[in-house]
């Protein structure tokens, strides 16, 4: 059956799985001493054209999420974020699990904007009893969005213009980074990212990897025994090397980016099929996700041959789908979608 | 350089990364729901002869010690372990991280045995103020232990026994399981364990894996909703099939109890050349971690062609080191061991 | 300068005062072991129509909250609440530090209803997700609500009835419980309340106590090892006595009651004023706080001799303050506040 | 029956309840901003003769201890303490919970040592693996200790000096402090304390309070929000009268010291009554708690008109038991002690 059900359903690039190959009997130190995870910290470095960044690989995105908030945010402080933002609503709780609030902003098209943000937390201080109240300590921002939208580089500037003003560190989710920024309409770069955020995540585990976050600390800001706290969390990997190899294949010869930007055209041709279609589009948008509405009785015959996810219903009659593309689609695949549809 | 450092300096054993090849770009379900993780979990229920048995797949050893013990205890509940268990010391305080204390008794050899147990268990509720201390909600032990020493049969069921007795789970961390069962003198099998232990788990990361554990619940007493609760601590893989493709093969033709096997041979060959050489053992033991005490004259040269873990000073001018063999130790390397020692 | 700020800004009703000193030198076994605990728990059952509810008693609200929601939840579930539930937006993130999430549900006028419950827990079960999310465990009103408004008994019922449809324990915050039960509009009691609710604490605080809320578990559902997780989350109090003596007190006579009801009098004395004085309500409701709607310069001039709570400005040019009375409350202090306002 | 049970068995010293009672109908704003708490740390400062202080005031003992060591270490370290301090054992896990665990060294009569202490932290950084255990952030001890036993000015010099060199804060648990620095043989005043300790508290509840611990930050070292911190911990008191008129009242004309004092002439004369009945110590000291070794047929015998604390079984055939006096003790209560012993 054809799948276009989450942009995580293969496993590795083949030039992962090569490396892992190639490398298997050589001895390295464990816990990311290995000389991989080093090359690969260097090549991000470059990329974000921030050689003082200092990077650290994780397995998986909630796991990221929940470290970098827990071990940015003092005990009391909670994290701002979209209604629909990934650790607000789809994390089990894992943020909460950490004594930490998420704090939200009502959002547009899975987005939160500075003017909101800033009424918030003028709101906020303005308010005499906010000493009984959960601090501000963070912002987080997905970018992708949850809905496959973007924000533009100068609403990022934006709003980290005003958590500058209030002290408080921008972090970027980029768990499909690389599907931002090889989206025909994204105005920026990686570097652009790295100077914007304070702490932002290149996901991996979405793009190429067959797990693995790579979480860059952008301004001397990477918490106090960093390597402790990820243990203490239960998430420092005794193999590192598995983390290393694939991020140093990732970034060696801008891979990352070129099977990013395959997922883009895979899903630029199937959003140029839905409209051909006429299925109306749930929300506009260019990365590696298209949400359509579609009929619940053609949504029974697609069922039969293609795997999507079910996102929500839209009304009585109709639901909202959620085609994904991702670095392993193939233009067979494409074809074949294009005939169901 | 040599390299005895420890059993976890190498990849993972080709036939797992043949097989992660082969099925790279077959298309499944995350979070554990891929055929390989279902096949891996029928494979390890088979062979505790346990049908009813409930498996989980996790990552590294701290995060399942972690989670196992966070999601069986009640919250006002610590978890029994030996001073020297890995819980105890080395794991950043993971445990007490998730809010329980570790509640330790003293050890020989690295072992608690049933007497104490029971005395503990005893005392603490005839302690008119134990409503004022932490509840023994579990016990905790290592098989091989720290010290590489091996529980007999006897003594596993002494302490099941006492367990039963308080309604305490038995919890067996099984990171080097291979390396006790295939011991000369082990004198049990994975099914006594799985009929002994109400929990334990099958280390796959010393083992042939890159990463993975393999958590086996015994007696239908799965925490509730625990898939849910790994996601909550962040430990929830999106591509499960990395592990359940680890474990579908190593439990395939019993390989991971030949390459178990193998390290152990490697191991004794070590001990006859440690003995040969005289070198006193610090604890005498039969499975891959062999403690020896070395003189820090003799130490310093070593060091220049060989890599060993540092374990204690054992007095003001001898250190013990550990040499840890394992599934990926050639026959080269202890040969070219004999030479440098 | 007079004060109408807070329900809490006086010492204790004098017959608890009195009783304090009376029996003050009596010797007695600490953490709620005293005869006078013991005693309060009987009045407190009894009043509640309820021979086997467990009550204990606990010092303030927020610990209360606290205890309540995270000793009654699994780890993985989180509790429902108004957006302007106290537990949501003013505890300083004390749910959320013991693990939990808050769940909101919209409110009106303060309340939450039950077919947006239901909605809610049907939405949850029917998605495909619902494991990577947090589970609801539980569903949390005040009575009456953060703006002085009742719950009815039909309202009541029915969310009781929700909640036990969906195995949810409704958990009734009644930090201003005798402001409810004796407001005039009231149509049901104290037995009704424990009827419907699985837990709800009654309010010393407020009333008449110088510290102290009396938790009832209703249905035999206590969790396990009570006293040692009031212990373990810092709440145990050694003096017990001072807790027991008030609550012993407050149940004597009716002496909770008779206070409450004085100080509904007050307050629709007070709403009486305002109505005569023409200034609107911000919201109506028949308990202690009385919320208004007044201009930024006639609220300058008020500050000059009255003190009262800033609650939210309603416009560029108005403020909305709460007015609140209590079983303190003189009847001088009435009459001052009609020359003032 | 004759009690001699604990030090807190009865209500509040007589000046306090008159106090209450005399300021009952003032009134305060809440949460410690009433007058009597200002002037309650006001006179602590002075007593500690440290202006720039901080000072807190909490309900009781082992809340005070769960939040002075939960905000002021790092999520990552862990607080030492003897095997047999308070927190260690006591607690109900009240430490651990808050995710930070207790280091344990051995002890002497109650007390750790500097020596035990240096060996302990240079073992720790010289350890290669410390990255992968629990950072020590603090030092807890108690004065008087567990066993009523006394630091000398000169222990606690040298216990604070190695503190200080390793960046660690001390922290003095005074929940009996009175009796510590009334103590025949103490050689230090509260000043002493205040100058050696980074934080230590002043218990009221077992020395003349109904409830209550004043905390003293000596360094300026109060942690961030702390008002927030303590509503966070479900610790904020409302009306926060009643520990600020229970401490004003407690440190007006030296009421703490004198009281405190009529609790050690008790004790001396417990101590010498059991002398010259020659039941042997199970400990010395000089402080308000007597362990004595008595025999089970006479412990017994004792039962029938005595209370006093079971400590733990001596041998098969005598018990330890504690007489503890108080600043509540009277004349004849010694009295007829001695004719029962």
């Amino acid at each position: 059956m054809l799948s276009f059900e989450s942009d995580y359903t293969e496993g590795a690039h083949p030039q992962i799985l090569q490396k892992l190959l190639e490398t298997n009997f050589e001895q390295h130190p464990g816990y990311g001493n290995d000389v991989y995870t080093l090359s690969a910290k260097e090549k991000i470095k470059n990329i974000c054209q921030l050689p003082d960044a200092d990077v650290h690989l994780l397995t998986g995105g909630t796991q990221t999420n929940q470290i970098i908030i827990d071990t940015m945010l003092e005990s009391y402080e909670g994290v701002i974020a979209a209604q629909t933002g990934h650790v607000a609503s789809h994390e089990a709780g894992a943020i909460e699990y950490t004594g930490h609030k998420v704090l939200t902003l009502s959002q547009t098209d899975g987005k939160i904007n500075a003017f909101d943000l800033k009424s918030y937390l003028a709101n906020f201080y303005q308010d005499d009893n906010h000493e009984h109240m959960v601090f501000p300590g963070m912002v987080y921002i997905s970018q992708p969005t949850e809905y496959g939208t973007l924000y533009s580089k100068d609403e990022l500037l934006q709003l980290s213009t005003v958590c500058r003003q209030y002290h408080l560190p921008l972090f970027i989710d980029g768990a499909r980074l690389g599907y931002a920024l090889m989206a025909d309409d994204c105005d920026h770069t990686i570097a652009d990212i790295a100077k914007l955020a304070d702490v932002f995540y290149i996901g991996g585990t979405k793009i190429g990897a067959i797990c693995g976050e790579a979480v860059v600390f952008t301004k001397g800001n990477t918490p106090k025994h960093f390597v402790t706290q990820i243990k203490q969390h239960g998430a420092l990997l005794a193999k590192g090397r598995l983390l290393g190899i694939q991020f140093d294949t990732l970034f060696t010869d801008d891979l990352y980016f070129s099977i990013s930007r395959h997922a883009i055209e895979c899903a630029n041709r199937v959003r140029k099929i839905v409209q051909e279609k006429q299925y109306p589009f749930y929300i506009k948008n260019s990365t590696n996700q298209i949400f359509i509405i579609i009929s619940d009785e053609k949504l029974a015959k697609l069922k039969e041959k293609l795997r999507v996810s079910f996102w929500e219903k839209y009304d009585e009659k109709h639901t909202v789908i959620r085609i994904a593309t991702s670095w392993a689609t193939s233009n067979e695949a494409v074809a074949a979608l294009e005939e169901i549809l």
